[in-house]
């Protein structure tokens, strides 16, 4: 096949190959387009092949492709065919051969033609046609027997099957803020207003730490809001703190590993760990958050990594308390373990004390700050970031690179002047008055409505509280019984490594308003009392 | 540590902590705000801490507590501080000894009054003070010892680090569109447009495959426009191309793997294999691409993935031959490899014949097609796709989630639109017609100016061609007399895992003017013509 030779040609917008030494393979481009549509839409490219030296006759083989085309939905109904004489041209063929396919799919139904216009796909197909499945002139295609690596074995487990998401009128799902609350008019003003043709927001960034004037302004505001003591140097955007969390495991865990993890936790973060082959080190959680002294009892493997999330703990809501702090941030200094802070929902603390981000406190570099803007702008916005010693900040430009380059450029632009010109924390002091009257809401609804069959824990912080309903039902029983009156929630099981209870539920209420809270919680209260 | 007991008392906005049992730490969120600026901008959270236990005095603790809030610039100069009143309520403590200590920052310079407005950062801090390193009162940071994963280690080696942006008037730096052609208030209408407070745009996408209607767009445009067979299922939407191939790598290599690239070949996906710890296997190029005989010819390993850039081979420019193309899809079946086609700048090829994509002539589920919309758009916009095998659109999609959850939506949805309202294929014929003139241009000049010391290699497709000049000069030579006369390119070297040629460079063209071309050859051709 060395001296494979071309000749080309180009006739009417159509271009041909012959290939010399195989002989056997003839493709076109061929130009269609669709006039159904008002603003007649620009001709598109169409690739088909044939074989003059295969046994099928050229016409059937023309046909075949056409029709093939056309069942597979790459040629659509309404779409102009190129003329017989121009296909023809372009296939090197008798146009006799071309006019004799047209006229076989033309009696079977897959094409019409309009005096004047053309030849067109048509638009109502045979429907036995369409009942039986595409052909493909392919033999059926033999399965791919490529292995995974280890990290895609490890997703195939049932661990990482996603739960169906609830489809209910009264939705008590958590993480979703109060999307008709944010002030999207200003940021389409925002996003128009760096989306301008020039290189800066076009282009690749010079680096893959971020937007830089982005970095500082999180620096900045960190600094104010939660003690946090960095610089811009320090700050790298992710997409969310999702990949914020990929970034750190791919880069400080080997297969076998140890990451100690709250229980209950966060389940994102513990999919993002066990993909890797960490092996996780489940402590428990009581009140005041995370129970640090476990760390120091009994038999502890070495760990490497500790996940936490401080300003509310996932799912309990517990704020970790000062002395605990403290008392993490020695063990992680005498153990030489890095801590993972995320920090989400700090934002949201109501009549509550503020207590600084660990990593204010930190006296090393045991630290690595994980924020986001998905939960106090919207989880479609793709941004977070990583504050981190700085040690480690080049391995993790790199890693960033290397897994996507950049984030969203516009997006950062758009967000940086929500920082600086003040909007952010007129925006979560807006969300924090209204989460803190629907929080109320739903405590004295599911008082009002349960009394002494519910237990409220950790209520105030956050988007969500976690609840303990006294019952004989099961959680699945539960769940099904809200479904039935259209509402829906989540068991907090799932978020258990071990010793999971049950009649746990996790009630996000940011995105309900008062209405809809009350008859959620009714709704909820007669469904469970009834037998 | 276990009873730490809370009290917390709400004044004035102010919030104040207590800790009981550990009695040594007060902690107060402190609003301060900017009155400087016209717009006045929101109160912003600021929080102090203070240690009633300590054996420096109170008033001492609060000085250098706001002092060194003032030198890191955690407070900004002209942001108002809380009244003597307010901050000793919220601190707990005399109203005295706050005073005290604003006196003394006073009297340093490190506030001002207003009448009748309170107390500031002052504007003009002490020249001297900002001179001088930020105090701290932590103890220098330790360094973390917390070793790096072996990806982690892979990315400190130096062949990761990066080139460094060549600055030059005249840039023929490649993969850069035109930016200026961009229909950019197009793409601000179609953002505008589905910027809006509904769920749809705002929430989580239910799959992390990417929003449907993009996915159907993109597989109706790769069937007609490169002959991909493909149904919207196949297709996972990724953070641009670079997000791909790393997530294809992550499922498909282990350490040690094989992996078999073009030589000259992207190195963008080099590191991303290097990275995952995959040995490469180097594949020569031709003038009709990759050398397929090279794979079954000597000794070879156990190659797993090979990648390869058929459309328009990077960085020679080479189109794959149809030959070579079976030639490697049955290659492929035989070894059980799985083939990353990337088919970068396939949208651009000046009167030269289309060759259908590997995809599409595949007969088993060897091929998994790799698409970025960058190019064609801008490089910022971080979106690109997978089109792959049915058996591992489940594992990729688990990858993405774990990775990043879901690309921007709202960009997501504006492509979708750009691209069924016909607008991309609009654009890339434009674009065509024009890198076609630009790309005459470059080779007109080149043969003016250079004559016979130039060598052109693999016009006939995409944004940038490769050149060889006969010379004597050294690579980094020419380099340098290039940037003295404004003008940027780089050195294919870097491209070579093997054999690396010397006086081989990438010129890139699609954003540039006609007169920039030919001046910036002219330059060049001056430059390097002189002793």
């Amino acid at each position: 096949m060395a001296n494979f030779a071309l000749k080309y040609q180009s006739t009417l917008g159509l271009i041909t190959l012959t290939g010399i030494e195989v002989d056997t393979l003839v493709i076109a481009l061929v130009k269609t387009s669709f006039t159904t549509i008002p603003h007649s839409l620009p001709v598109m490219d169409f690739v088909i092949t044939i074989d003059p030296q295969a046994s099928l006759p050229l016409h059937r083989q023309v046909y075949e492709e056409l029709r093939r085309a056309i069942l597979s939905g790459r040629l659509a109904p309404g779409q102009r065919l190129p003329s017989t004489r121009s296909l023809s041209q372009s296939l090197g063929i008798s146009r006799a051969t071309v006019i004799q396919s047209y006229d076989q799919l033309f009696s079977e139904g897959y094409l019409e033609t309009i005096v004047g216009s053309g030849t067109f796909v048509a638009h109502q197909l045979p429907d036995d046609l369409l009942r039986v499945a595409p052909i493909t002139s392919t033999p059926s295609a033999t399965s791919s027997s490529i292995p995974l690596s280890a990290y895609g074995q490890s997703l195939t487990d049932r661990a990482f099957s996603r739960l169906p998401e609830l489809e209910a009128q009264i939705n008590f799902s958590y993480g979703r803020p109060a999307y008709d609350q944010f002030p999207i008019n200003l940021w389409r003003k925002l996003l128009s207003r760096h989306c301008l043709a020039n290189l800066d927001v076009l282009d690749y960034t010079n680096s893959s730490m971020g937007y830089r004037p982005l970095r500082e302004a999180i620096a900045d505001y960190l600094a104010r809001s939660r003690a946090v003591q960095c610089s811009a140097e320090q700050i790298v955007i992710v997409g969310g703190s999702q990949q914020g969390l990929d970034l750190i495991t791919r880069l400080l865990i080997d297969q076998g590993d140890w990451i100690a993890v709250e229980n209950p936790g966060y389940l994102g973060a513990r999919r993002v760990f066990l993909a890797q082959g960490a092996c996780l080190f489940p402590v428990s959680v009581d009140q005041f958050g995370l129970v640090v002294s476990s760390l120091t009892r009994g038999i502890i493997p070495n760990i490497k990594l500790i996940y936490v999330t401080p300003s509310h703990q996932f799912p309990t809501g517990a704020l970790l308390s000062l002395p605990r702090r403290l008392e993490l941030l020695a063990w992680a200094q005498n153990s030489g373990a890095m801590i993972i802070e995320d920090d989400y929902d700090s934002e949201y603390r109501y009549g509550e004390r503020p207590i600084p981000a660990l990593q204010g406190l930190d006296q090393g570099n045991s630290v690595i700050y994980v924020g986001t803007f998905s939960k106090v702008f919207f989880p479609a916005l793709r941004l977070g970031y990583l504050v981190l010693p700085d040690n480690l900040v080049d391995v993790f430009t790199r890693a960033k690179w290397l897994a996507d380059r950049q984030s969203s450029l516009l997006e950062q632009y758009a967000l940086t002047d929500f920082i600086t010109e003040g909007h952010l924390e007129r925006h979560i002091r807006r969300m924090r008055s209204l989460y803190d009257q629907r929080r109320q809401t739903l405590v004295e609804s599911l008082f009002a409505y349960f009394g002494e069959k519910v237990q409220i824990i950790g209520e105030n912080a956050g988007m969500h509280l976690m609840i303990k309903i006294h019952t004989n039902l099961s959680d699945g029983e539960i769940i099904q019984r809200a479904v039935e009156v259209g509402v829906g929630f989540a068991a907090a099981h799932s978020n258990y490594l071990k010793d999971s209870p049950s009649s746990e539920f996790i009630l996000g209420y940011a995105d309900l308003n008062e209405q809809q809270i009350q008859a959620g919680v009714r709704r909820l209260s007669q469904a469970i009392s009834e037998n």
